[in-house]
């Protein structure tokens, strides 16, 4: 490995012991090393103007990130165990590259606000995908919904046929859960929108940083004030970006809960394409809708980050070596639940259903309902309505007649079955749509 | 008890079971209460303007309910164990006190919408408060950094002392943490403004319910559209404000934690008033800092409340009993969580420094940063001006002639001890307490 | 409020603070108050053994704890809010009735030993409580799997119908999972099995105590013989209780999805009893499995707990006052979870099964696997062999002609099908039982 | 890739659904293959045993596992992502050697109970390697505490200054806590050793198989009887794993607490040999106690895994493909808790503790606690004696004249700090060394 740029002469670190710090801190770095190279470009500017670096020296250095960033996309450079971590990588090949011009590019900050602002541009853009693809589901879900407003499917509750519903109903109730999810992610991006380059170790620094200037060419809305802050929010705000991913993951697994009862023989509502099933490697005769049951498992790995992130937190104030740990689980968790959400739009382009099968699941107890309000209607209070209802389901009389398009076709309060809606949220996907125009360029 | 509303006859109930079922749901349910007189009343409206009831009805039926209402609050009606859980209760008394028009009040809902819409209002009246209470938080806080801003105090990263820091950037830190809870809490609050009233069980109902009226008449930005959504949305929107509660709660603890530290011997910075303290049982010369540690504690009961709901939602679309469990941890998290930062303002406010010892604790060490960042403004690679400093520190040379308030003037980056930017933070509490002077009306 | 044991004169706590400290504190020590008295009598028998307390003196206390439990338990004496804890009032009742001996009864103890106490009793006597609860749904299961052996359902993988299953497995299998519990709640109570009495506020105490003889007293097994550890195990030995909690809670929740599953109208399998449902208050027609789907939320409440103490415990050594927030959730989690679980051996005895809907469910291509198996034991290869039995599947072949028994009956490798092993596990819950014949004592 | 095994031809499976399917199960996979291969070789004996191979077929097999094995310890054979996952690999290459023998090793065994054995035996081994790891931690603190037992320091509670306490106390207390963590993975090894293998997809084969001879092999004490129970306790196991990793972790976490605490300025009771801390990249001044502070976060991963495994668990019985999720936070936490606490060991025998600090902290008052006992001893009623000693406290008399050494000393009930009992300690650390002595062979 390079000496640590901490390094003072000295007895070195036990070899376990370091091995243990460093984790697997380099290969998570990679993910953020990008938005490393980017930040300290915008640093180098920011030093350049308040005269720390010549005009020369600034664009060495910039000219010099540059190519160390196309080097690193491209593969030439691979970030591996050479380097303590990424912030000290980019600092030992500008000295490389540079000499002593590459010494000076850590003037002004530290380790700790040059890894929080990559960390940050990081999660901004998570933050904005997470956006954009809670829009798509939603999109995707109120086109098979236009589609089949008009077919018929029991409505359960407690898992018990209830009342008639439809598959536009189905597709439109998991659309209007995407909306606010998209709507959370994007308030969650803007509060995480905020700039801490510029407060070093948790103090700030004798320099007259021009923050504003660096968060503004990093596409920052504002600067996060208190560098006290800026690391006490470390974790905190990931925190919060995992909150709104657990909203979505949280209607991801309702839909693959969905998917995976009505996949049963039993229930038989729905068909998955082949391409989305796998087999045994013992019974021939089985095709198992795995994607459906891994899309079941998002909110286990987000929770899973949250309870690891939430058990770091407890400590006071300023930086500990114990927010390393916070890095993990929080790629892990929008690596997965980002994957997983990406093939959800595709799924809910493609999965089919029976209609036969739904219809045929309808019985004619669940028109009781109806029957019940329409007796209050007529006057009858609901609660002896209800009662009469309950009689003449087991007798002979009305409810065998009716067929779910009526019953359907009655719901006409907003929302209901024969009034869906699907315009005003359509308008409502349009409008976040138009906001988060603005989200993901990060 | 009182016969369930929805017997229609027949064997009854195992009653280890029905106890079991109940748990403390009618407990619960007194916290909601008031909120239920409330949508039931809107609701009553609604089905008057559509005919379903008379004006005289809806009089009569809005009379009543305003008589539960004030009997509740006056302490002449107790909601207990005679009934099945609040929502059951209403519709018993309304027809013990009204007969046959009592009956008519379920008309058009069912108790899965009577429900969802008393916990939302009662869960944007409580993230009103969030706001508020954050907002009063970042004010106690904006007033003591303003007294204590050249009031030096050691800054510490991994618990060691680093450099020079004031108690004013203390609390501007713990300040603009606040002001960023409260922002995510308003957008929580924004989530939640939504009425899932006319939903009924998760299908809508065959009536043309004027759910916009009633949303807006419960002070409702918006209808919630899908009624599937609606039932799908319990314990989610829940989840989100929790998440908002974290977000406060994480930062008492923090601020918690420092007290903690800082009131001990060893620190000695901080003095709780006696009033703040405790005794022991055994050891005479105890004064314990008990209500710092408690609300250190804070977190965790949200914590537990989020992955107690977490753990219920792994289900498929539609109403299940498991939902019902969701109610307590909510109240629990928010009851608790929202007292322990309501002392925070005051505990601020009172705290008290001791500014010799804060002094004494800086040692010379401390300024080798500033000497190593004023090297490199004279030209010196970073690299190189820090290893000098680094020598320096353990010579005769400079660093021991440096004052905390050289050093503090000296950090005149947005921000930094030397331009903690209170203007600023003040600005933008001024605007989130315009804004939220909408919000805790609910 | 009586005046806190502590109180040395001087300025009065803040009320408000006061409150938030006390939370429902005394609410919850009515749980463990029986414990207390009873660790106070032991405490005082061992003051008199190194002649602290005078025989006419532990006299007079043994006989007034004993009055203070019977009042307690008769409901003559009431724990509320005039006391600052249940070990406070414990002090303050004796010293009323006996004047200047009750004084005494804090001789060499600290309230953080006596809490420890009280609440390791109490935990004891909870494990020991689930211990027995498993063995009983052990043993339930059993006794039904006895009885069903021979009724074929199919079994399931990914929801799937895969190969040919029987009710007597079903019942086998959660048999076998509660045993495994049992044995994991034995051992956790093994763990707490040791008497922290003695060890004052975690630093000893200048007396001699005779810590065994009080533990042996009280029934311990051994003593813990640091008083550093004593207090930090605090929360620490209550969390691998709920552990083990949380192990049989979760096979309660997977055998409430498998009966509510089944109790669905599309699976068709189970017929619960009308004492175990209720009704809608909308909707007539319904029948809903509520006491299914609470028992499905029993290991929400513990891993809620879980969470809630995990957050807690970091902490540096010693006793800290947010140790008493652990107080709330190990009390809510076992109490709920205890009852839930005690409702299971009746469900588990009286659940009805449709015979010939489960047969009915059984399609031909479920003997797949069967036939791949027998053509591998005829020589040819597995893989070769599972690829002949696919293609035989949709053939008009052998596959039809087989039955459920006949699939069950080949299945005889210990524990399959044809095989259950029901007098193994009948041995293993018998040698449990008299086990747990020494465990419930506490 | 290579062909699924289950692959009976038909359209391929979509592209990137089949990425987010295998996510890195085959890098996790690697930890378990030599598991799988071991398991694998005693399959074949055991099918040879019932004549379904010929003793020719069973050599070869088990001639081509031992290969295979042997090529992947060697690097030589690399599990990648051609294969779907370990499982399938071991098939593929031994048919690949083998031809049609090969093609035989899956006859009567499913990848359920191939992988439910591998991550069984995994398991065992890593519970084994946490009670060896345990009782280091405790051997270093008792070896420790015999040569500190009579160095004060001070005992807190709430951190604030309470009693004089002993450097050998602190060992002894931390010594203590491993003991019970050792005894708890004892505890959770026992159950965990129970043999799944020959319970195909979790309802049996139509094969005679010796079960308990392979299980034998293996080294499992007992054979899982039923299949059921088989797939249900898949992740239910892992999780009473985990819950024994955790105490331990939390213990780790309370020592790097203290440590954390203690190596302060302002408390300067440590100081950590250079070798365990690591510098600054702005501040030349810092040595930082990253280790330790690194071992306090132990406790997050394990929790973080435990809700990720909680959160996938709600299903009903039999497999489902959710359960692949719960290989990665296993692995994940016992790498990561295992790698932290074996560096304890060498940290407890190098920590250096300051002794005339120590001293130093203890102030007068401290004594206050004594001075009560003694008034309490010589009759005067404890509460009385308690206010007394807090009146002589402020005063001048008696307590300045005092001891750390005579306080110690006089504290001789079992445990405390005159009698710490280490010989106890020894006794029983001793003992739980024999009985691991068969744990770790898993």
């Amino acid at each position: 490995m390079t000496r640590p740029i901490w390094d003072k002469g000295g007895a070195a670190a036990d070899e376990a012991m370091q091995r243990f710090c460093a984790a697997d801190d380099v290969a998570l770095d990679r993910e953020l090393f990008a938005y490393d190279v980017r930040a300290s470009m915008a640093h180098v500017g920011g030093l350049a103007r308040i005269g720390v670096l010549t005009e020369g020296e600034a664009a060495s250095l910039v000219e010099g990130l540059a190519r160390i960033g196309e080097d690193f996309a491209a593969g030439r450079f691979v970030l591996d165990a050479r380097f303590e971590d990424g912030h000290s990588a980019i600092e030992h090949l500008l000295a490389e590259q540079l000499g002593e011009v590459g010494r000076k590019v850590h003037t002004g900050r530290s380790r700790n606000d040059q890894v929080l602002v990559a960390a940050r541009l990081w999660l901004k853009e998570r933050l904005g995908a997470l956006v954009t693809l809670c829009l798509s589901v939603a999109g995707a879900c109120l086109t098979r919904a236009r589609g089949t407003a008009g077919v018929p499917m029991p409505g359960y509750t407690h898992l018990q046929r209830a009342v008639p519903s439809s598959l536009g109903a189905f597709f439109a109730g998991h659309a209007e859960a995407f909306l606010d999810d998209a709507e959370t992610a994007r308030a969650a991006w803007s509060r995480v929108d905020q700039s801490p380059l510029g407060t070093a170790a948790g103090y700030g620094v004798n320099l007259p940083l021009d923050r504003s200037g660096v968060a503004a060419e990093l596409g920052f809305g504002r600067v996060q004030i208190s560098p006290i802050y800026a690391q006490n929010s470390r974790g905190k705000l990931e925190l919060l970006g995992l909150g709104a991913l657990h909203q979505a993951s949280l209607d991801v697994r309702r839909m693959a809960w969905d998917l995976s009862l009505f996949a049963t023989a039993e229930f038989g509502f729905v068909r998955l394409p082949d391409a989305y099933t796998t087999g045994s490697s013992i019974m021939p005769n089985k095709r198992n809708p795995d994607v459906v049951e891994l899309l079941r498992t998002l909110p286990a790995v987000v929770e899973g980050a949250m309870a690891e992130l939430s058990a770091i937190l407890s400590l006071p104030s300023g930086y500990h070596r114990d927010l390393q740990a916070t890095k993990g689980p929080v790629l892990r968790a929008f690596g997965r639940a980002l994957d997983g959400l990406a093939l959800v739009p595709a799924l809910v382009a493609h999965v089919a259903f029976d209609e036969a099968r739904m219809r045929g699941a309808i019985d004619p107890t669940m028109y009781a309902t109806d029957r019940a309000v329409e007796l209050a209607v007529g006057g009858t209070p609901f609660r002896d309505a209800y009662r009469q209802a309950a009689a003449e389901m087991t007798g002979t009389a009305g409810l065998a007649g009716r067929t779910p398009e009526q019953s359907l076709g009655a719901r006409v309060s907003p929302g209901g079955m024969g009034a869906l809606g699907l315009d005003q949220l359509a308008a409502r996907l349009a409008a976040l749509q138009v906001e988060a125009g603005g989200a993901p360029s990060g």
